[in-house]
């Protein structure tokens, strides 16, 4: 699949947008009912269209320069309950229920690993 | 304040970051007790280097090029309990007290705006 160049994400939204070189917001991704910081990932208007219009978190790759909705192999999929832009317009926070888990490595979240202290 | 090309930061820790094109790593920010993601920020490794051995939140800006110290002149500080480094070395999760607003909107958090659905 390749990147859209022209999303159908609501123009209203679109404008609110500040995307980095690459055409990307970071996404957040908190538990909603425990609210643990699960991920962090990218999106393009598209990705963002198709989270807000499917409510399954899709993100885009920068590694495989590509789409993926979180779970669609590993059956681990966020349904997405609310998501909010940051007061300068490049940052997302999407709240979601996390099916299983959320790391690609099988832990609860992408954040389980030790302290740096 | 320049850039810091050679940073003190613990190596074994230097050599767990990925950083990006601009030598950075994203730092998502919650307020420990509350869980509240707060906001966003960019960390190289002195910015992590001095968040680690100081416990105050300290960034680097990307618009003014130079580090910062959350709440140096709003006095809106972060003390900082936990830093932990995500799967794939990119990302940063700092748990912090925060005091007041951690927006520079004077919001509690950057994202008390509305949802986007």
């Amino acid at each position: 699949m390749n990147r859209v160049e022209s999303s159908a994400l609501d123009p209203a939204i679109a404008a609110m947008l500040k995307r980095n070189a690459d055409g990307l917001v970071c996404a957040v991704v908190q538990d909603a009912e425990t609210k643990d910081v699960l991920m962090v990932a990218w999106m393009d208007d598209e990705a963002l269209h198709r989270t807000l219009t499917t409510r399954k978190g899709t993100y885009w790759s920068r590694s495989r320069e590509d789409y993926w909705v979180k779970g669609e192999t590993s059956g681990h999929t966020q349904y997405v309950h609310d998501v909010r832009l940051d007061c300068d317009g490049d940052t997302l926070l999407v709240l979601v229920d996390q099916e299983g888990a959320a790391c690609h490595t099988g832990d609860r979240t992408c954040f389980d690993a030790d302290s740096l202290f």
